[in-house]
């Protein structure tokens, strides 16, 4: 059993020995520019973590963890072209740095490394990983089309945003547990418990970007005050507001949302402090988290074996960015 | 042993049984919008085709096939994008009829399932099918890349331009032969001729199309005329006649190449007209063409069997479009 910063440090190993090729550079070098931002690793050591629950770890842990963080960056490279997002971990975004088309095509031949992990895994379950890894996929692409759609939308429904989170980000989160669980031979039963646990802590993950956005510190987020407001991104922090509006008020957020102008993002921050938005957030987090947790207790494994995963899951609970 | 028409159809078939999901349409209709334009769907009959000469059609070939028609329309989903394409088959490109963000996007998910069609196959060959295709879908990101790399360089090789075509088309219509033939239970060595025949196709192919952006009828391609001229694109015809030019003509041909006018493209065919390009383009597609037959010949196959792969190889170069 080892602990985050262990096996954080024996995938980065792993990492480094799987280089891109080096030609043509102008395809691959966006490629490593954004993975090597420090990005926090969450999904392929959820993975490494769920796996030592039950097996030691080898190639096809490995494997199946950087075919995550590969997937991972890749739909963030793409992403951030779709949002216009200028930052990415405080630094310059592939597309603004580079290139449009070269953020598509670097995002491409992402993905397909992250196939080409996949495809070395040498397991009875190869099948039903790929089968996972791509249901995954698809979610979360259908997951940013709804957040994109529901820009053109004044405001959804608090329903409306969940499923939306749910499928961007959180079903990630479940799936690196759960393919972690699978290859180490957990049973269907308990496989099915780590996926909810990640799902869970991934909505309390997603609850807590959005309150970053809002009421993080921009030197450690690495990104704009309220950069979800500016580019009316539907957050829970937006659509408890709205939710907990009367109709006048709702018709006053709606005016403030649609404004272009600088004082946007102090107006809504003032309009969340009367709806008390911060603290609702907060507790949602909390409750997400407790679920969670909740969860992992329920998972049939030695309570000593789960040390190492708690700890994680309060860390990125605590997190400032 | 069927026709490329029996194939077609029974693909087409095939492919009404696999719809994208409904929800969320935004996603999905754009993918349905680019393949259902009409495409000629050369890569799915050439694997089917392939496998026929070992094995009778299964849901193997047949997800192959599917797998290969949507990778192959996720990549045209995103060149358009890169190339700022305004017309495909004749009628409006995705991102021009929605937006780049969703082209972005609808091609990601297109790519996705392509793998989850791969991921269907039932055959001790799906680890060598598999690393195939990621082998070849990486040299097609590689192949695109160079041709934008390109477009920022005045002049290229013979050498240069050869593999880069190499790279963004031919691989796939080797590939699509050799994943026919693979799971058919070819031999490594009938499948490695089967993959250069194809691959010598594809050069022709390319030519093909380099000749018909100059020469075709734009009313049977329904791509403007000179298309390449107009954004740069290195193509055979500007490569020959740089390689033909003395130093004077060189110098011509790069500032005619440079200018943003509209009689570019006249003046540029009338350069061609100079240098006979016309005639050894067509010259050069008979090599490889000749070259593609050869291979089918030494392939260990009854002649018989290899008719219809003969007559689909012969119309797609006497093809208009």
């Amino acid at each position: 059993m080892h602990s985050f910063q262990e096996l954080l440090a024996r995938f980065e190993t792993f990492f480094a020995e799987h280089r891109f090729p080096e030609f043509p550079s102008t395809l691959y070098q966006p490629c490593s520019y954004l993975l090597n931002m420090g990005g926090k690793r969450v999904r392929p050591v959820l993975c490494l973590m769920s796996h030592e629950l039950f097996e030691e770890i080898d190639g096809n842990a490995m494997n199946t963890a950087m075919a995550l963080e590969l997937f991972h960056n890749f739909t963030l490279m793409h992403d951030d072209i779709m949002d216009n997002a200028p930052l990415r971990r405080g630094k310059t975004t592939v597309h603004e740095k580079y290139s449009t088309a070269t953020a598509i095509l670097s995002g491409d031949v992402m993905n397909i490394f992250a196939y080409e992990h996949l495809n070395k895994i040498n397991s009875e379950h190869i099948h039903s990983v790929i089968q996972l890894f791509n249901k995954t996929a698809i979610e979360i692409c259908e997951g940013q089309q709804l957040d994109m759609d529901f820009e053109q939308q004044q405001f959804v429904t608090m329903e409306e945003y969940l499923q939306m989170i749910t499928l961007k980000t959180s079903v990630l989160l479940g799936t690196s547990m759960k393919l972690g669980a699978m290859l180490g031979g957990a049973t269907d039963g308990c496989s099915r418990i780590l996926y909810d646990f990640g799902k869970s802590l991934g909505l309390a993950f997603q609850l807590m970007d959005d309150y970053l956005d809002v009421y993080g510190d921009p030197a450690k987020t690495g990104k704009q005050t309220g950069g979800d407001i500016l580019s009316n991104k539907k957050t829970f922090l937006s659509t408890k507001a709205y939710e907990l509006s009367n109709e006048k008020e709702r018709a006053e957020i709606i005016s403030l949302f649609s404004k272009n102008e600088k004082d946007k993002v102090g107006d809504a921050i003032q309009f969340y402090g009367r709806k008390n938005i911060r603290e609702i957030t907060l507790e949602e987090i909390s409750q997400y988290s407790n679920r969670a947790f909740e969860l992992l207790e329920k998972a049939p494994i030695l309570s000593k074996r789960k040390v190492h995963l708690k700890e994680l899951a309060e860390s990125l609970l605590k997190r400032e960015y």
